[in-house]
């Protein structure tokens, strides 16, 4: 949520690409809720402007030029991974400090319910986002 | 969410009291997160308008006065709990049909990480609602 606010900082609109259900299984992911109640939830956040859904690896760059995207944003638990995308907008990586990810909440519930000797989930965030 | 969605479209301005940590402790219930990280969540949200401090049991009167509130707002659990406010505005409860509490999500994370054998916790909601 952090992460969201000073990304929409950094221009005039946050476009966010949230993964499909489909996109979700190819990758070898679910997410606790489905597509359209996660559309909602993002959509309740004053930090975004726009949510759109992201069903494949390989739209991004089609995405950003359509979209006219100034600067593609992610935390930096993915630094360098998007560096690619430099031909067509500024890519930046934020640095997580600080912030609380859906994992480190999900974490905290486990703990708080069944003690600190919890298991990891399969559980993961929805990943994109654009500024 | 959706409760907080569907009370702001009944006003101008939604104001939510969150219960600060020390009185979370009065009523014997602890959040996941400290008092400064809920209200950074709650202010993300673009359905509130302003985020108070709930400090004690027997505010509410005070601050629907202070606050010029024409109508409390609570989820339909709590039905018949504040008629005692009618006096000072319009009391509502509204249903939570379809919408997805944070006992749910916390039970949805449990079921996801150790099947549906799991324990209640002893999270709680913030759950004071002004509009």
């Amino acid at each position: 949520m952090r992460l969201l606010k000073r990304l929409r900082a950094l221009g005039d609109a946050l476009f966010f690409g949230c993964a499909t259900d489909e996109f979700n299984a190819i990758k070898g992911k679910r997410a606790i809720y489905p597509y359209s109640h996660r559309v909602e939830m993002l959509k309740s956040c004053r930090y975004i402007d726009h949510v759109f859904p992201e069903v494949s690896w390989d739209q991004k760059q089609k995405d950003i030029v359509e979209k006219n995207i100034i600067l593609f944003g992610m935390g930096s638990d993915w630094e360098g991974k998007f560096n690619e995308l430099e031909e067509f907008c500024e890519v930046v990586y934020l640095p997580r400090t600080n912030d609380i990810s859906t994992l480190d909440s999900i974490k905290m519930v486990q703990d708080r319910a069944f003690g600190a000797e919890t298991s990891e989930t399969s559980v993961h965030q929805t990943e994109i986002s654009f500024c």
